[in-house]
């Protein structure tokens, strides 16, 4: 049996394709992103998307997520995102250096999910008067910091809401993939309207390049310019182009999430009322008490404490099965 | 014989020990700089300059420079560098990014060098006073823009009229394996008394890997959360602290620049009156005609236009000892 | 009967005296913060608080509380306040502005005031992590923006809690004139252990100035700079030193927030159970119905709504008592 | 005879009428610029210009050219300026606080004015390329810092280059009101086609009152919730809409102007080959050595020395003619 791990996707081994693909970069081509391989970026995800898109690599979801933002954004205005969004609470205030002080306003919302409602609780309070802060945009992450997924729908009257107030959409798509596989939708119907997608690659089986996705390719102008400005234009570009080429081919990234997903399924199927949210991705946050905790833990299993009543486990694109389903039984067994 | 391409040291191939360590690495640790090769790069550099150090990997130098130099430096504050330092005029503006809108004050000097003569000639007209800008930093490039090096005196000097001062001092080390190469001292010797080093790898070797090397823990424990909140945080990590620790072992950064400075210094043998500049590093800046160049072009070298006069060469870690012989001859015939 | 207007007191006329040291002033004088009557400021703030002080004038209480705050915070660091204090709720993202993009923390607490474990529920789940956003200072209102005072002893806890988390304290004292004179208590204790203090005039009577009273000189020196990059640094800065020269003269600012707490308390007398606050100082928050609201409005009244079921009554240093006294009396006939 | 104080007119002693006006503003008022002077501004400043104008108030020039630039020039941008323009040389690095570390890109110009040819030499070898900062926007000054006054045809000119370029255009009027006077032309002549005036009024005999003046009135739009976010909008705004619209009453702005100017043309009408800059508003730079300073001085004269071999003199609105002849007669007879 192979790893008990379930601490996190973050820091799972490199997929051999891309291991692959990097070493056949290796050949010197232009630098930054002049190269062949980031040439084709924006061909292959207009493919994958079936509309025109503008696509920058960067190192972490991060950067994506603020510089996607910045383009968005002006210094005076405001990002409506949930409360427990991953840029409000664990980017390390990156959307305020990124954005230069523009403000996040924070929506409620069942499973970090935000809805029109919800947004509409944030901005309607708020005059149109420079005292108050005004939204320029909304972020919504697919699938959520809760493993939730957004329906096509639910993205289609976020994305209606946006337009009617006159506010810019980004995705932050860390895990869209996962999200992808369980809606077993398109692409395109699992980002909805937005202007820009951040595509994570990095949990699902990357070394280091993320995609910004941008619909609208005048925001795409702007990013390249904020991207170099970040510090984020990296020389040899080539090596993380093909990452996500290698990735986007034959659907690797699909394949991936959806071995992850699989591996949380095969988990939650255990779990029955001790699951604190709908597993709709490859996060897992379990009910149980620190006796149990240690009783998993000491059976090998990997994983975070979630609060003091509870353990989160994160599955990834290499999990084992046989580990899943072996903790699959621990915790139908505590 | 191998490739001719003089263009850049920055698009080159990755060294294949490279390789073999970020494959290594591929084991799952712990996310972000937590895993046991990132926990061990302040051992080695310590062990390398021979006083205590903090090293923070992130994956551009431009990223490198601006996280040392926001340590430094106060939003309302400015920092002395060449009006030809790469920060100045090759980063995109990333100074002014990362350090929220200070000045980069703007010296003159050889070779892209700085003198204490010429800090002196800008610092020195400034009043203490609040409608003028004041010097908090002096940068220095390490070798310099045009491949020279600042000798250890030069930077003993330069140290004492920022300690004088209360500056503090960074060395932007895009180049400094070739420079220590160039001069035979210690690495200790060709950094002088700085607060900090970017310690360059990606031009020599590397793939996505360089160092900011702290002199002073405190200003490291600052750039910690400047550099996740520049998104420079890569949650897999272990692969940038790989490339960088494989880089020191046996020396190979100092192996790499020395067969740089080696092509360098061959292709410079048959240069004479061409030289604009003296060859100290791994380029050469050769005075020719569009003609010549046409010339050269024609045989198959790769190179970049200096302006409408000249040339620039660059040699790197991998440039064919016969391809930098062919280009010599080839200039000595024009 | 003079002005039935409770709307504000940050749009009464500017009192008699301040206009006659406005003019007094008119002789030349050194530009900026060089003139007689700006150098003056330390002594007297020194002499009123009993401690060393260094004073600069600015012209809005946005800007003394974001100058303040930047001396305090770094840009990747986190304010502790309420969560309907005015840097929150009321500047316009002037915070995120001047303090670069760092963070307002945001706490609860009775009546917008602020208390050790409110402040510690928000700290203490904070680890010390470069992906959270760190605090490096508080800050609280005094009086508070629903005009309530802290006590002496509730300002050496908080600076108790402050002290030992190593966080720096501003005091935004927009309405400090009037929480002084309802706590009968010195300034000194009326601010407890803060570095910095915005002490507001301009709702007090003045025209266009308030001071920045900082506790710690170092700080003081900062800030300089950072008023001259924030375009506060007016070249006819003795009008504005005259203003509060004249406040402090034969403490005239305790007198204008006597009158106007007095005016309060009357209005206050007749309110009985609609209050939803204690008034402690010249802010009266009323329940009161649409159909009530409109038939003061039809006595002649002017305030604001507050939400739909109340209205808020702001007097000022100028405030009529009979006009006070019809309003306490219209209110008791609701 | 009067004052022999030819200093600075930033010190300068405030216009009896604007005394008035801000008296006659004393009544209660809605707060901010929602008062029935601050309205007017708009429409005023239409009239005066004969285009439509949008205006706000603001109290330093710094805060007037740095809000002004804010709204024409994104953060990864340049303002293409005179390498001795106030913004550069003397507001303590608003720009960059203001610009989010937008970067100045400095022209040469004989008496501080750039002209189509330098502006070239500076925009023309920037590539269209991340690398590089690209202008966004041009300011010049008018009268510039030397006393040099743009004409029409020299307005019209850089303007037509920066339509041609897609560049912005900000005209810096600290003392615009002096170079109307001089240049004899309707003020809308004296800006040429710029999208936004700092129209000074401080140094022209106000307190504490300039305005921006925006010929594009999208672009006030953003200005206003830039101006809160700075901490610009003071709460009785009405004392400074009170200044401007006295200043533009029967054109007290062009009478005050004039004036100054007809001191400073006495004055120099005895310089001869002493002056370093042909006097076209109120500021003379006049060659004299240390000991014929001193030997004005000796008379009572007041001015700055301007480097070790010239002074400065400065006339006012309130210059006294007998005083400027006297100094007139003072340098003859040096």
């Amino acid at each position: 049996m192979g790893s008990k791990q379930f601490l996190s996707d973050n820091a799972a081994a490199v997929h051999p394709r891309l291991w692959e693909a990097m070493r056949a970069a290796d050949e010197p081509d232009a630098p930054y992103d002049g190269d062949a391989i980031s040439q084709e970026l924006d061909a292959r995800f207009t493919e994958l998307f079936g509309r025109e898109c503008a696509a920058l690599w960067v190192a972490t979801g991060t950067a994506a997520n603020c510089l996607a933002l910045s383009t968005m954004v002006q210094p005076h205005g405001g990002v409506v995102c949930h409360e427990e969004a991953h840029i409000e609470v664990d980017e390390g205030g990156a959307p305020g250096f990124y954005l230069h002080g523009a403000k996040l306003l924070l929506a409620g919302g069942e499973g970090a999910k935000i809805t029109p409602d919800g947004i509409a609780a944030v901005i309607d309070p708020i005059r149109d008067d420079v005292h108050q802060v005004q939204p320029h945009a909304i972020s919504l992450t697919q699938a959520s910091e809760y493993g939730r997924c957004y329906r096509p729908e639910e993205l289609a009257a976020i994305g209606a809401l946006a337009k009617e107030r006159g506010l810019a959409l980004h995705v932050d798509g860390a895990r869209f993939g996962n999200a992808v596989a369980f809606l077993g939708c398109s692409p395109a119907e699992a980002v909805g309207p937005a202007e820009a997608l951040s595509f994570g690659f990095v949990k699902n089986g990357g070394m280091s390049a993320e995609a910004i996705v941008f619909f609208d390719p005048d925001l795409a102008d702007v990013a390249r310019y904020r991207r170099k400005r970040a510090g984020h234009l990296q020389s040899k570009g080539r090596y993380l182009a093909a990452q996500i080429v290698a990735m986007l081919e034959n659907d690797l990234w699909l394949d991936n999430a959806r071995a992850a997903n699989a591996a949380a399924a095969e988990i939650a199927s255990s779990c029955g009322g001790r699951l604190m949210h709908p597993v709709e991705a490859n996060e897992l946050f379990v009910r149980c008490t620190a006796e149990e905790r240690e009783a998993l833990r000491a059976q090998g299993f990997g994983f975070y404490d979630w609060g003091s009543d509870a353990a989160r486990f994160v599955t990834a694109w290499n999990s084992d099965p046989e580990a899943a389903s072996a903790l699959a039984k621990a915790i139908a067994a505590l």
